[in-house]
């Protein structure tokens, strides 16, 4: 066995303590250290890891054979995404779905000079269903795609909520309407509208004297986020919130209903029911780490996606071992 | 758009008929050629291409890009994989598992020095199955992974009550049991003998005079085949059996249940509802036919598996593409 892979952390957020968990499941796998931009001092780590702040990272060049970065896609990650891959391996959940091209370029352009491999996007949307998505559609090239999200607590709909006037506390709940569902999995391609495909919930703690009728007519017309669902407004009290609502559970569908050149219908379904999405995303981040750390060995270096890595690079098994056990 | 890719069929049954109409569906393929043991005359093809007789298959090399060996694993591709991979770039579906290992030796053993790329062991069980319980045990690494198959028609059972005295005609399905299925799906991660998975169901012809009691005892008790399953035998007439039993259904499901660092379960599952095995089995092959031919390209040689197939090389798309339309 090899010296261990060792793993650099950037950010100690919900995705940096799933990560941190997840090389602990990992045994070729080493967290070297953890970089936040808090006072080093004040995070609680699970392990024993070292603490560093953000600034002084580069000074880890060579030492750290991956960096994970944990930071959201809207603030983080524009900025520390191409600076980190000028220095490191790194790999990152980008979400952003209408900005992954740009994002793409910017890190590509930062990694390729420094020699290092930046894998963007990983995760399970996009990361697992982006590539269910791919392989539907080049074995079933006759057919339609369908992605269906939940049921699961979304973070930008809830911050949403949050900051209509008069909403304490809220979290949000993105549901797939099982009927629609349903009409999918039988194979017969129906064209569903963005109202047929989702309902939305939302359990909000009302602030002292606000207007209940108001916050809920807020709520289900704001553009974007709801005019265009069903959406359920619940009131309940801060204690329900905290006690039921803390967990952050999530999941989906991505189904392919496809005909072959024969006549026959086939459907091909990858779903996920995940406990918890912070730390299901971290575990897919991590074992994308060992990816990253790979390829550049291998001297493929720039910005990459999951659909340039051969999946049996993310596993810490030999070939032959995954053709024997696996195949 | 730069030329097709010349694909050649060998063996012309099911699996080469499926992939005749699978390349159809691909715009970016041609097919070149198909390849038979029978005289060539004999072969009512769907479309247009020039029958050949194996025996002149060396003639051909430079005007195939791709091989898709349509033969069966049992008797034809030991024999076929390693011979036609010196002279082309091969897909083939080599389904004993217990025999990938050698087999892929002796396939590399003979593409390395061609200079050819050979894909093995490429369709759904093994394949999109295999490269699911990969997926699957390298993001949660502490959980079990299931692989359950049907409703479908298995084609080695049904040949094996096919050859017990007695018996005129028979198909055999192997059907998952949903009471396990569920257990699996709720994570509680049950250990589970092959009788509690599967069941298998037997539609029998009699030829004139057998005793069904006897082919029923013969069937039920078969050592490998059935001893180890609940085993139901329905006696039908011979019109029964070619109007109700011609299909080639078949499906299964690839379900992951683990638990991430912080004590959260997750499960993932992938599942196929097959209307024809053929048929989609052809459509996996032809998707990876491009990959082989881009592998190879880029000097990738050697015998490869599903393992070792960066997911993008199986469509058509630029990489730019699909980052923007399916990450």
């Amino acid at each position: 066995m090899s010296a261990k892979i060792r793993i650099g952390i950037v950010g100690y957020g919900n995705l940096g303590r799933g990560v941190e968990a997840a090389i602990a499941q990992n045994p070729d796998m080493d967290l070297a250290a953890v970089f936040t931009r808090r006072g080093p001092g004040a995070l609680k780590l699970q392990s024993a890891a070292p603490v560093h702040h953000i600034d002084d990272v580069a000074g880890f060049k060579g030492r750290i054979d991956v960096m994970i970065l944990c930071g959201g896609s809207k603030n983080d990650l524009p900025e520390q995404g191409p600076a980190l891959a000028a220095l490191f391996n790194t790999v990152d959940s980008f979400d952003t779905h209408a900005r992954i091209p740009a994002y793409f370029e910017a890190v590509n352009q930062s990694a390729e000079p420094g020699g290092n491999t930046a894998l963007i996007s990983v995760g399970w949307d996009p990361g697992l269903f982006s590539l269910n998505r791919l392989f539907g559609e080049v074995v079933l090239p006759q057919g339609a795609t369908y992605t269906f999200w939940g049921k699961g607590l979304s973070q930008g709909h809830s911050d949403a909520v949050r900051r209509v006037p008069g909403v304490k506390g809220a979290v949000q709940y993105t549901l797939p309407v099982q009927a629609a569902v349903e009409r999918v999995r039988s194979g017969s391609l129906p064209q569903l509208s963005t109202r047929e495909k989702h309902t939305r919930d939302c359990y909000v703690v009302l602030e002292q004297g606000a207007d209940a009728a108001q916050v809920e007519h807020a709520i289900v017309t704001m553009p974007d986020y709801f005019a265009d669902y069903d959406t359920t407004v619940n009131f309940i009290t801060e204690e329900e919130l905290a006690r039921e609502h803390a967990a952050m559970p999530h999941g989906g569908f991505v189904i392919r209903s496809g005909t072959t050149g024969g006549g026959n219908d086939q459907v091909v379904e990858y779903s996920l029911k995940l406990g918890s999405n912070p730390e299901f995303t971290s575990s897919v981040l991590v074992a994308y780490a060992r990816a990253a750390y790979r390829l550049n060995q291998l001297g493929q270096t720039g910005a990459k996606t999951v659909f340039d890595v051969p999946p049996g690079m993310l596993s810490p098994k030999t070939p032959a071992a995954l053709r024997k056990e696996l195949l």
